[in-house]
């Protein structure tokens, strides 16, 4: 037996997210009244996952951020699954959940694997080498990445596009970072590798890539890069579920009898 | 037989969300790469929602709107939820889609029921009477939903909550919509049967009701407003699912044996 | 404020499904180790859902019922949503949930509404006139169904196919209960209900319509024909994914650029 | 770009599971109508995971591990995420989907966990070794994980129970297999490893460890483990939501204020 007692203990849950209490709520730190007041919405959810309002800078990037992934259209499997669900007749709530159930690691799954490739090689230099990261060592991180992937064959985590040989986010994500002066070494790498990738192989960061880059320039955990994704897209997918709603009559079908060979047996 | 052939149409899916072609995104109308540089988050969620970007005053009190759903601590049915779907080990994106089957109607759907009792009783009376509803109009509609829900011992929807006698963020909320000037027919009818309510049963609107108003004068369906919520719930929820998967070892138990009696046979 | 004090009740859960206690589980009365060795799997989930074990003739006809449901090939939406989550690369578990979601009012939904149809109809009868229902009761209760929906031009629930004629699953059920003897009231007027609108519509019950009057023969509650056909289809829906998950190397797509057409501004 | 076209294949499915026709849907190479007649449910989940009916001796011990998944009471998180969304108000499906959410890999990932390790090394002997395994390869196989996990100090993946000393239900099935002369390779392996592993530590096989033997002897992947405990287990699951539907009016809560501590900031 695992362990000898069956009890839990009493204070089962610690927060650092909010305090509730009669008539007040607390959520980091400040009360919600301020909050509701005072802030931009993006700069709440900034709050709520990094556990403190950004700078003036990071709030603006973040801002792009979330803009950039608004929509993609009918294309993404999860918008696809929406619209499935929605069309059965489920509820609107029970149509976004089976949306971010089609986020597995060959669809929203790049983020987080590009930001853990980024930190990686990043916080690596940062304790061999002295913490300012110069571009020399940037270059021969880039170096590092594209031994391990591109000459192994390997797909580099956050580059290309099924649909876009230029992705026009990942592409205005870059020049905002550059014109706000908000460039840290994650985003130096990520375009340092661009540099060796698209050379040889003609593709270029998609908007996982450069907002892989950017959020671990505003600190966020890799698991977080998969939130802010979530965040960004739920709102698009609402957006589809309810036209669904509103539009269709008989529950769709992606697919029919025509479109379906049977490999079974007899 | 429902029907006598087997084909789709080969059009299978109309959208007015976005358009992808190569190398470019159309979202409502816009240019992503120029939404991306100019517009703010919480205007692009409007954006999506309405089909079109707000006027500055529709904007700020969206934004309020947004900020007030973030975070209730650990209380909410939903955010246990999804702490106990993350402390089994499951990713982050099923943590949230578990969060968010917890809005049922017990739960998230309050603010869905108040904007359809208040956009039912403020299109009856522009049917009857002329579309700039007055005064003496508001306090007959609140005089009617008294009598229908108060009178009969029925629970008003959006009014009343387990934690708090003043609800600060719908008090807030209230507040903000005065001070900026954005008081529309829908949030007039609920201060209206705040009145009566409060008189009769010391109970005042809670952040779906007032939400539910706003919502509505904003011109959202009341779909949208469980659509609305979820957006400005599912941060906070992240938040929480991030903390559980940091802080927390072992799977979660919120009851044991000790809490358990079985009532069933022999 | 709804409620005066904050604490919970110290005995937060009771159950009559299992205890469970040091090396011993006890369900539904009996020792977890006696079912394993003893019954079957189809009278352990009659045991779970009716609190009983079924007689011989009643088990006899839940398994025609639970494998009447296994699957119906890539067709529902359910199992495209399943496999559409999968492709993605999310775990097993999420793409079954997923699936489940798609089961709304238009899809599984009519199991459950064509139980409370036939029991309201069956138990007013009962109320009114004698409990055993004879034949001319059963032909009258039809004639109102026929009335209330077909006469109206209402879909009948539990009726027609979109692929088939004769439903072979429903064809098959009938003619096992004629040949067990298993036909109590709500399957008879089910089958009453099919000569009139076989007559007048050419169309006749399907795998829902027939399972609904059979789960209430065997004193079924509605919510639990939709439980019934879960169980059912679960292990359909898991071969599905199974079988995506190692066929599938890419993320699928239902439809793509060309299937698409944009209706939005610009 | 990854690909220079955007169309997709025009027979988008195939699929080895069912042929649907006009009036006639074949399973696994067998009519429905057949296996509606003929067949037990449990060696119907048989056919549509392993693609073949069972033999008499497979099929009667698959009943038993089906059966011995059924339910654990109220104490798994899975059960009590069905539960909290089943008190928010939820339709069942949704609230089977949540506790779906919860078989992450601390709850339900032993037992494919499991079976990836009974079968890697059982494989890996056949490679090397002739392919009747005798006793003294099953020995050295058993050292070699004792020595892996015990002596590195590691929990052995399907050992010990949070509940129980002797797991009731592992004890009955190794019986069972026992009694009914089903014993192969990767259940030799297990029982091998639990002699190790219950002198040094005192602990036994719990029912995932039983069954991942088992179902591993039944030649299934890992991954339909999973799968079968997800079938195993939805009724017991269907049964606490039906319950919790049926006697409880307000939302649960598993926790309240007095149970929660702010740690956050102010």
């Amino acid at each position: 037996m695992q362990e000898n007692n069956f009890n839990v203990n009493p204070h089962s849950l610690k927060t650092a997210v909010s305090r509730v209490e009669k008539d007040k709520i607390v959520t980091r730190g400040y009360n919600q009244r301020d909050l509701i007041e005072k802030i931009r919405y993006s700069d709440m959810i900034f709050l709520l996952l990094r556990g403190r309002l950004p700078t003036l800078k990071e709030a603006r990037i973040f801002n792009h951020v979330l803009v950039s992934f608004c929509d993609h259209g009918v294309t993404p499997p999860s918008t696809q699954t929406a619209r499935l669900i929605a069309s059965s007749g489920s509820p609107l709530n029970s149509a976004v959940a089976g949306a971010l159930l089609s986020f597995g690691h060959k669809h929203a799954g790049a983020i987080e694997k590009t930001m853990e490739l980024y930190q990686s090689k990043i916080s690596t230099a940062r304790l061999i080498d002295d913490p300012d990261i110069d571009n020399k060592q940037i270059a021969s991180l880039a170096i590092e990445v594209y031994k391990d992937y591109v000459l192994k064959g390997k797909k580099v985590p956050g580059f290309g596009h099924r649909y876009h040989s230029t992705d026009p986010r990942a592409d205005k994500l870059i020049e905002m970072a550059i014109k706000e002066g908000f460039i840290g070494p994650h985003l130096k790498l990520a375009l340092a590798i661009q540099d060796l990738v698209f050379e040889k192989k003609n593709i270029k960061l998609n908007v996982d890539g450069a907002n892989a880059a950017i959020l671990s320039d505003l600190g966020f955990d890799p698991e977080l890069g998969l939130g802010v994704f979530i965040i960004g897209r739920v709102p698009g997918i609402i957006a589809h579920i309810h036209e669904e709603k509103m539009d269709e009559e008989e529950f769709r079908r992606f697919c029919d009898l025509d479109d379906i060979e049977y490999v079974g047996g007899r």
